[in-house]
């Protein structure tokens, strides 16, 4: 029998990592010789997570791995572009998702399943039991870091009650403390001790286009704002720069706290009296505080470029 | 709550059909307003099911019936132009489905439930159990029917061991003898008495290009093949009219028994030799039996495209 690859998407996250890890162990109960795979770093909140449950991280798919490999199987994901190289070459047999599906395309009839979740591994828990078999100990407590991760503990918009019902069955299984362990990991994955300004302010940016105005949007998760804040005046500086080179009308910095669920922004740009009146706040010193603030997508976003739109259509 | 319109694919048949109804149904009882509709006319072997277990047909979803809906749910495809038409219109919240994926983009994460499987009525049996909610009487008649269609009565290759338990399940919940009431609803959608010549050759026929060669392959079902070669020397005609006009290499006209599942061919053209050879049979007065054959995409259009592929390189 030839080999399936599991694998989830590049830059891969914690449910990235664990769902692959996770559903080729399924697979393998069910007789399949599945291997999970990754297609990018561990990131620093997964290492965490690999480490305390003694799990060793999936292999890299080079080219040795995928030798002779005919089928693969897609989780966390599903578009092409965030997917391994040279799709094209492989019959995909399987996906489990749940984000929107787009850039995909099979020849043949396959298994899939998305559902609108917060997270991948709360799908996995189901599988698992439609197919009667028990999850290990650590895969269990891989699953659960996944959806600590996509929910950031629960506090993210995209969180659903079944995945905080999911999270608390794979904390039993994991025997591990859902609250306690769950804020240790999201501090590994939120530890910025060791990033420049331009670090900071490149790791996670997104630009949107609302008419003729570019703004940009960049993110980080930490545990201590005014750590990340330390050198501010570097930041602004440096946000300054980034304002002149890419044209843009508004550049907000948001720094999120994930132990409190509230995110400080760092806003600059002609148009930042914008940003007073999308969120309702006062810029002092170019900064405000967004209280109960976490999501870029759902929170954020859409928030601004909304303002934007109606200055746009005055 | 506003509407969610349930819908199958365009012309449709007994699984598009009775699985739209099925899940309308689940939906329902799961607190969901949704109502089953076709996008087409129901056929003579669905009308045969439908009046069997007593059970409406759905409402055609013409303008009055989309009014103020936003959210629809594909059962049985999910490929843009065999869908309701202005399907960009709507969100697409639910797919159950067992064909491949193409022409299929959502904005949103919605539930997507694909099974390699041989009907989407053999998909929701386990969805109404992983729900646990009871099939009534004559929906279970009308989803054991769907498999019955898709399957041939279990003989087409594309027919799963789980689509054979689930019609097993599902004619003990409907009362109903599985074997009897099958040929019965089969004969009933082959019933070829009132098409003419033409009408044979043209209701199901798919041409297929290889290299410079144009084939054609038409195919109907019956129960009774002497009947429908009745005038075979009118068929013969147009089949030699349709030939010039489309100019094909070979035209084979395929007599499906779904009693004994064979089907008797009828092959004409310059290369109608090339059958012989792709199915190892003497072609007597342009008729030949193939034992055992019964579907055109998995056991004809390949192997006779594979013929004309090897002349083509040769």
């Amino acid at each position: 029998m030839s080999k399936v690859l599991v694998t989830g998407h590049k830059n891969p996250d914690t449910d990235s990592i664990s769902s692959a890890i996770a559903y080729a162990y399924l697979k393998k109960q069910l007789g399949v010789h599945a291997q999970a795979v990754r297609i990018g770093e561990v990131n620093k909140e997964t290492a965490y997570a690999l480490h305390y449950f003694q799990v060793d991280p999936p292999v890299f798919a080079d080219e040795g791995v995928r030798q002779d490999v005919e089928e693969i199987i897609l989780v966390d994901h599903n578009e092409a572009q965030q997917s391994i190289d040279d799709r094209e070459k492989y019959n995909v047999v399987e996906v489990i998702d749940h984000h929107r599906i787009a850039n995909f395309e099979t020849m043949a009839p396959l298994y899939y399943r998305a559902e609108p979740v917060g997270c991948t591994a709360t799908i996995l828990l189901k599988l698992f039991k439609e197919n009667n078999v028990d999850i290990p100990k650590d895969l269990a407590g891989l699953m659960m870091s996944a959806i600590i991760s996509d929910s950031l503990l629960f506090k993210s918009p995209t969180c659903t009650d079944e995945d905080v019902q999911a999270a608390k069955e794979l904390a039993r299984i994991a025997d591990t403390d859902l609250e306690s362990y769950g804020l240790e990991m999201l501090k590994a994955g939120a530890d910025m001790s060791d990033k420049t300004p331009d670090d900071l302010l490149t790791i996670d940016a997104k630009t949107f286009d609302v008419g003729p105005n570019k703004l940009e949007i960049a993110q980080v998760n930490t545990v201590d704002v005014e750590d990340v804040l330390e050198n501010k005046d570097l930041i602004s500086d440096r946000m300054n720069e980034i304002i002149r080179e890419k044209q843009l009308s508004v550049f907000m910095f948001v720094i999120t706290d994930i132990l409190n669920s509230d995110s400080t922004i760092v806003a600059r740009g002609d148009d930042s009296n914008k940003v007073e009146c999308a969120f309702d706040v006062s810029l002092n010193d170019d900064t405000a505080v967004l209280k109960g603030v976490v999501s870029r997508k759902k929170q954020i976003a859409p928030v601004l470029m909304k303002e934007f739109s109606a200055k746009t259509n005055a």
